[in-house]
């Protein structure tokens, strides 16, 4: 009797303990996107960063700008440290692409192009040629080195707008951004001209990385905005003999010194084992980088913000990462799981925003599942917020490195219905941001980062 | 063992039948997606209906102009009945609002600002009179007559941004802006100056509906830009003698004849029973509109253009409603539920969709719970797009006076973190709209008005 009165207490105290913890959790998510939703922190350190820093390709002085100005911010926080860590990172100089296409038939246009990341420039008088579009790698094949030797290949294959994830239609298409020149120089042509990857019919080239086999000749590769790969293709049509000429000038410079930068509020009970939530630091050399990924910066450090502002004191150590380098050879992500490694550092979970900072939706999740078992029973908490896709999926760029180690990693989920039309071009400019939205993102992965903390993954 | 055999085979065919209407529903929706996304139809008529015919309250030529515009399109769709339903209407005249803050201390600001709808104008002198800010109404009766007598009454109370849903924010204040005018006038105020109803800090006055009380004195109501209201505020603040001049020049026109624009395809199997597909057609005199409710007029229009496109013939009437004058009097839809009561016309359903044009997520149902739950089971087949959220809620202001004769009404639930910076302002124009969001709501709706007109919701 005495067992079971005891038994008994427990049971209540337990029930009690246990909707008092959720009504407790829902208290303090709710504080973190009431701050989140009525400081405007974020919103403006990101317009800083697309505005007054701009372009920040790694190896770039206005990379290292960007992070010193993120140092700046971390260190204004009252964290419990804020250091640089040295990352050894390429720098290709783009000093602009000039192209035009000429037609006796049809006129002169001088149409919008940049340079594809990494690529060789065309030398001072740039280069001329006829022009073969092509609507794939089979259709180039079938054409043959007669037909491309000496041209220059317009791979013109749209993206698919039949697909409801944008990312989809990207992944479809984007082998002819990042492998076109070397299958095309395997014909003999002397560049390539690839059509943007956006959905809309705009005026903005987008670049985005390439890649050179060392066995095949290096030929410029560059990108021209859907306009005017419309307007080439048309009058190809009239005129299949035009000329396109293409004047880049852009070269591989010497590797540079640069950093991730990293801020971190100690755990209480477990300092030792660490939630990372990151995002990459660097943009185009083309692109503000409003969205990619100037929105995951001032999200990562936002959640610092929002957790130093309710008084949490997180058991685990959190820890914002900004990366150096994702988008050509992610040598900032590469260092941080080599220096992890090292010093055997133990990650509960890391956590990327890098899709941009339009409405968040959910997360995907790149862990066992197990894992993912106990990151959707949260959803509870998160689905009041809008955040109703929790699913196994991609975790991101950055933290890719540290799934060889077994953390769990997290990618935040954005809409990423507008997604394309800004991404690696000038078209991601600051005023693409809603504040709301972005405010929102930052809540959704504090009140994730409150939740993996408190009741761990295990 | 006989009746075993065939209770066996019909078992056998029942489940391979539910499962071929699965994967057919499957199949449909998937087209209805498909079409919406590879198509502009929608977007271009909505690029035409808000920078061709633009702003278009009701009474106004701009009006007649998209009752004639809309018409045509349907005309040109090869539908089943095509025609217009006469309403009479409002007619409120504004041909403009100027406005100044004038002080010794502070300095003279032209604010911009714009007459609230059917607020009555100034006259050609205009008002010049000492500004009373207040925050609430119970802010007022606290000052009383002696403080608000001969005096401009300044409503100040900004949206709470911490409210998740925008909504909500803006029914908690939007009183100043329907009522403040009436109430300040029992105290004898010359005239109000209600803040803009819009999360952000911007340019842009924003108006809406207001009302009078026939036994106080009609005192013009006017909205001001958030940020003229804070640099008004902070005036006040240095020089609570200030004056604000006002003139408005608005007034009210004889009520008017204009139309609700109908469109059908017949139901094959009860023609007789009707599901609304709807929007409005007016706008605010100062607004184009494009979210609030070109889009939804070309969701409805293009519903009806992605059943033909996929030769569906429905069971039901499928009608497609631009109802006109939501904005004033809700005539239009009142009209329609008198003419369809009249006429003794059975309603299976109502869809409204006057939320906008951004990113689809769900429906709100304002119905009994059993059709509620039976629209809640169509949620397999819409969750891979998005739409997520279907629960019990709000129907829309034009199907509203269906709901006495029981018929179940649908809101598209659209993401609202945008909305209010375009709401009933000279903001709402077409380039806030973003194509594919656009798409995927009138497809989100097709799909729902396939699975309704299949299924019933008995």
């Amino acid at each position: 009797m005495r067992s079971l009165k005891w038994t008994y207490i427990f049971l209540v105290l337990s029930v009690f303990s246990s909707l008092f913890a959720q009504d407790q959790d829902s208290v303090i998510i709710k504080n973190l996107f009431d701050e989140a939703l009525s400081s405007n922190t974020a919103y403006e350190n990101l317009r800083h960063l697309s505005e007054q820093i701009g372009p920040r390709l790694s190896g770039s002085p206005q990379a290292a700008a960007a992070v010193e100005y993120t140092k700046q911010i971390l260190e204004s926080m009252d964290l419990d440290s804020v250091y640089l860590q040295k990352v050894k990172v390429p720098y290709w100089l783009d000093k602009g692409t000039e192209a035009a296409v000429v037609s006796p038939i049809c006129g002169t246009k001088i149409v919008n192009t940049c340079a594809l990341g990494l690529s060789v420039g065309t030398g001072k008088n740039g280069i001329e040629a006829e022009v073969i579009e092509v609507k794939s790698f089979e259709e180039m094949d079938e054409l043959g080195k007669e037909k491309i030797g000496g041209n220059i290949v317009f791979f013109n294959q749209a993206m698919n707008p039949k697909r409801l994830n944008p990312l989809r239609a990207y992944s479809e298409v984007s082998k002819y951004r990042t492998q076109g020149a070397k299958e095309a120089a395997r014909y003999g042509a002397v560049a390539v001209v690839v059509r943007s990857l956006t959905f809309t019919i705009d005026e903005y080239p987008h670049t985005g990385s390439m890649y050179y086999d060392p066995s095949i000749p290096k030929i410029p590769a560059s990108a021209i905005c859907t306009q005017h790969a419309e307007l080439l293709s048309a009058w190809l049509k009239k005129d299949p003999h035009l000329k396109f000429h293409l004047k880049m000038n852009c070269r591989q410079m010497p590797d540079a010194v640069s950093h991730n930068v990293i801020g971190e509020i100690k755990g209480s009970e477990f300092p030792d084992e660490i939630i990372v939530v990151g995002a990459h630091l660097d943009s185009w050399h083309i692109s503000p980088g409003a969205h990619d990924d100037g929105a995951g910066c001032v999200h990562a450090i936002e959640v610092l913000r929002l957790l130093k502002k309710q008084n949490i004191r997180p058991r685990h150590t959190i820890r914002a990462v900004l990366f150096m380098d994702e988008e050509i050879m992610q040598s900032g992500g590469k260092e941080y799981a080599a220096v992890a490694n090292k010093n055997n550092e133990k990650h509960l979970v890391a956590l990327e925003s890098d899709g941009g900072g339009d409405l968040p939706i959910g997360f995907s999740i790149d862990a066992d599942d197990p894992v993912i078992a106990k990151i959707q029973a949260f959803e509870e908490h998160l689905n009041p917020y809008g955040v109703y896709y929790i699913k196994k999926g991609w975790g991101g760029v950055d933290i890719g490195p540290l799934k060889k180690k077994c953390v769990p990693l997290i990618g935040l989920n954005s809409n990423l219905q507008r997604y394309m039309e800004y991404h690696h071009s000038a078209n991601d400019t600051f005023d693409k941001i809603n504040m709301r939205e972005l405010q929102l993102g930052a809540a959704s992965m504090a009140a994730l980062v409150y939740l993996c903390d408190k009741y761990g993954l295990d």
